[in-house]
């Protein structure tokens, strides 16, 4: 089951890259992003690393210098490549990047024949990495692919989605009593990540959550309304960005007459109204709540919501590369799961009694807690096995190229 | 009594001032800092633009220039001067700047004569708002008179001080049952800001809290166990900061030979083995602790173990300018308030039910609400009226010119 | 007579500081200028270290530190207090630097009277440099003051000054044969710096230069024509300057209503439609020549021409503090020397069998020879004694602070 | 004839391309660097945009799109892509370009099958141009390929030259008188661009050059000597460069233990000694001749000189990829032509008379006249065709990455 799953994962990455020539897949935007090449490589070289050449027995390394190159921020791996020049690699080739997954791939189906549960906490941290690192190829990709406008221009009109009448109900919220409420999971059963554990008690006070994720049409409101002009609706170092990066919408959004327009994966397409604004910072979250004298919700708000709430949503699998109108017929909360992650107002930090684990992947998520916020509930673009109630993402506060949206709270 | 307490706080900040030149109350050696001339002048201001002007029959602005120049961030009170530039303000000179202290004073005191209680709520955080920047403008000339090498020489040898015998001695820890536990207040009876509101419940699991600050001989130890060269000890922003700014010591250290020196006001001093480490950023606090196997409190672990503290401690009234060591003789908690603040591995985010105060001092601490993380209990350079247990105060995590210290929790 | 000289070029710098509080004349608003404080310690060091030291038997140094402080760039005099940092010197105070320049004063005194043509060469280029230093006070302070919104703001209306009718008269241009023109000098009966030697011959072509300097009138039909949005008028590195920097006029203006102001010494005045424009880098000189069909002269034809004009103009004895109109009665070349430095077309580069002077005046100007531009003739700050037509100032090319202005060639 | 000319040069360019990978020919390690693939759609954008559109009747651009990312700088010919992103263009892929490049060249055959001598001069710059960018991409790519350690890595040790003994004699001077001396060309009878013309004369006085470049055991005796490490002998500029960029050789050389290497496209190979040192800085050259006692030549000296030279030397089509040294037996000037460019003492500034050419091709040189330094005589990277003796090549005074050396002059 285990092999299953494994061929399953990689399988789906091979497929995310499957439109990309061996020149997009060089591509690298930005410092925080990375060349689709080197995420298909990095994850290869993290079975390499951690699987292979620990527990196969006579395994050689494909490549000495692959270690170096594609190894990612393990400190007590070794040295590292520059991450800001991952862009500079055009050696080894997409080709030989593909080669190497094939190799690891054979032996680690290998290892998986003749090994036992003592591998299997380490694979499902592989496969999970990979379907994280599946989404960040998705975003990083989007990101570059944007700033080419060959590679944006020919494809236009190819939405005739006539956005339908825009919804002008106002979303109800939902409410909940809190009180004491139990808070992550301590892993025995299935797979959870370091920093979601240990499982504890927290003190939730009484709150409601908004039905459903803001809208592209509630957007425009909030821009019309001088959103982006008026410093008190700001957080001071949300302020200081808006200014020096001249932010007057979204990410990817640009006008065109009288239309909105934003990108899916390579097209220019008219923006859905009635579906949820994307690619926002979290300073913007949080200035479009203050401004409509909500806030954001905790984290801790949300998974004790969450918890009541049935996984499934506008994953990955669906296909669809942006998030969806909420369906209209349902009761409750919508969109909790999939469509786009959703700002906390929680910085990422350690649960009380928090381990960074042994070994090598003691480096996993313990280091990046600081100045970083919580984000929740997974995209469009995530894998849907990866995510679960108690799943924390991470990113800082100005970063927009994620799937990143808001759910008001009060 | 708000009377005498007006005249007390602003008598304070002369005091403060009496050694500096009128050049000296000039400089402004960083952005993070304002020049002495400028924070006499700003805390002038508030209680011109906040009381005086609203409340005072007949009050004239002293003059209309300093609207512009003496606002600090409040921006529903119009323009300011661009921060960065104060150290450029040699007009108005220092003298006028006492002037306009005067003029106001003495207004002030005519309406404290004349008002109620109408307006005791505004003159108090008016106080505590110059108690704030008295903490700064030591702070700050601090840093400023430690770049010039002419300023700081000639004092070198006036330390006379037999350092003692180092305390070789390892310090106990405070164990807490932890549990449901009322954080914050509703500032009823006494006077706190915004950020300490509403009181609320926080479950604070079971902890313990070193009982006194980590001192400077722990601190060479962990220097000398190459603490600043081992990247796996330190948060990911930790390790780039250290690297990008050569940290090696905390600031204002100095090695002469064998020795190493630290600065007071002026004055080049050996450093007192057996005081508290200070002027340390979050990302070394915490690559102590890691190192020292333990962990930062959280601001609700410490204001939970303060409830039972009596207060008092070294602060600006007891004239040291560094913490000093801790007392022999006493047990249990010891240099929770003065001496130096701790970081909290809390980030600086709103209590629940948080609301920021009508008018223009809603911009007091909310909008500062993002990437900083709390600090307890004062330090020698604050007004020891200014501390209670709920005191949040906060910070960026590489800055250091603070008296900043910590203490170590598991 | 070197010490009737001595006194009167010390105490010329003295006067141009007499308005300046000790505050001010801490000023330094950017790391290419300096505080006039710093200016006042300088060029007293400058006698200090290469006068008394070497010469008058038993000087000890006034203080040590000073050695350190108050040298500018003099690699083989030592280190360096760092230059971007001289803005934080509030010790010594101005108090103490005048002390300073007391003590050098007498100890010159002495010597000039003791000395013999040992020393003149030495004395000579000191007070020459106290000049150019004198120049460096005005435009230093004059910057630093611009900046400072509540300097400037009282004394607007000062100026009743009827700009007259606007010269429309095309001005005359001047031609010269050219041939093979001597350039520079070999400075034997009189003072002349180490770049402006060996007198040497140049081939000049034909040439003719315009009468009279570019006025603020021309200037403002340049804006007018689009001047600083029209890329082609532009060398490539000044085009991305003005991009960058967003000049669209030249420094210190500044349009209220219908008029432009420009400032002097700490007031706001009406531009002079008449005078020559000046505060202009020399990318805006060679796009506007380049806008007018002409070019800059090169330095050997300036030279040239210069060879044939009498000496005299508004320097800084005349105490205009800005450039004056022409006199309208006078035929052939005007405002040749003083008004403002005329940008030339001639990178600042060393004549052919230049020598670096032995000693440690080595430094003087030999290490500036790359990436600067040559002006000529002097301006209204400019000390008279200190031009001849054979000095070459020297300025980058994005520079504007200084009295700078152009002469049209063809 | 020009037929003939056409075909060579543009399948030179496809030469020098073959080696290279689709995701080679994208990368760009810096934004003064260009991509391979942005070179081979430039220099053919270049002939549809100044030949096939004005020229061809019924031509349509193979492109529109293209109008936008392949303009370099043409500011006339309308927006454009921003350089620094040039890397960024994974589309159009390479195998488009190609077939751009098929697409042109058969017009171009077409073109120059039908026109007359109306068009000789527009292609001759465009081939030119074409040469000049063979040059550029070789630099490039060898910056790029520099900075992967697995591009450089698997071939170090192909190089079996027995360096020989390294010359020890000193070279010897040549002498010349000078005088009036015809400089530039008027290009009537051959091709030369722009900034060649117009010949005039300039005053040359007596000097000396030395008989060849400075090599590779020069440069590491002036390493010894601690001539990185010394301030007087730099520009003040280039001292803080050295600072600032960490330079103790020049680009591309690593040491492994006792032994030097250097690169050539794409191997590691010892350091020839007796070659001519290059990718050095204007400032280094500048440094190693004040060590010398020496000077650079300037542009004037150089080609008064190299008007007694015959052409010839190790160019782009003698294939070595790096300077060679110098043959023994040969008596006078040695590699004034090929081997490597030569830095002057001269900027790169206008010649008396100097025209911008009319039309789009105005932009061609007159622009870049400022802030740079000439180059004389070519390298092993340039192709022969392309060099004459009043060719002016020019660069920033702290760039590397061209073949760049220097030969001493007195």
């Amino acid at each position: 089951m285990l092999m299953a799953q494994y061929e399953r994962v990689r399988a789906q990455t091979m497929r995310l890259t499957e439109a990309l020539s061996a020149e997009d897949t060089m591509l690298q935007s930005m410092p925080d992003a990375s060349p689709a090449k080197w995420h298909l490589a990095h994850t290869t070289w993290f079975f390499e690393t951690f699987l292979l050449q620990p527990y196969l027995t006579g395994y050689q390394p494909y490549n000495e210098a692959y270690q170096y190159l594609f190894n990612s921020y393990y400190e007590t791996v070794g040295e590292r490549h520059p991450r800001p020049q991952r862009g500079l690699l055009s050696r080894p080739s997409l080709e030989e990047v593909m080669d190497y997954r094939k190799h690891v791939d054979s032996a680690m189906i290998r290892l998986l024949a003749s090994s036992g549960a003592d591998i299997e906490a380490a694979v499902t941290i592989g496969l999970h990495h990979e379907m994280q690192h599946q989404e960040l190829l998705q975003t990083d990709i989007k990101h570059a692919l944007s700033l080419n406008p060959y590679a944006l221009e020919p494809d236009t009109n190819s939405v005739e989605s006539s956005p339908g009448s825009v919804s002008t109900e106002s979303p109800e919220f939902v409410h909940f009593k809190g009180g004491l409420s139990f808070i992550g999971t301590d892993a025995e059963s299935s797979f959870a990540y370091d920093c979601e554990q240990p499982r504890h008690q927290v003190f939730v006070p009484e709150f409601s959550l908004c039905e459903r994720l803001v809208t592209n049409a509630e957007w425009l409101e909030f821009m019309a309304d001088d959103g982006y002009k008026r410093p008190t609706l700001w957080l001071a170092d949300g302020w200081a960005t808006v200014q020096q990066e001249g932010w007057q919408a979204p990410l990817y959004w640009h006008r065109e007459g009288e239309q909105w327009l934003t990108i899916t994966d390579r097209k220019r397409v008219p923006l859905d109204l009635n579906a949820p604004v994307c690619h926002i910072s979290y300073y913007e979250a949080d200035a479009f709540a203050r401004w409509r004298g909500c806030r954001l919700p905790t984290e801790f708000e949300w998974e004790h919501a969450a918890q009541s709430v049935e996984s499934g949503g506008n994953f990955l699998e669906q296909k669809h590369s942006l998030p969806q109108p909420v369906p209209d017929e349902t009761q409750g909360l919508k969109q909790m799961f999939g469509d786009a992650w959703e700002w906390t107002q929680s910085p990422f930090i350690p649960y009380p009694g928090f381990k960074t684990p042994e070994g090598a992947l003691a480096e996993y998520n313990g280091k990046f807690m600081a100045n970083q916020w919580v984000l929740r509930g997974g995209s469009c673009a995530t894998a849907e096995q990866q995510i679960r109630s108690t799943y924390r993402n991470f990113f800082y506060a100005h970063q927009r190229w994620q799937f990143t949206s808001l759910r008001l709270a009060k």
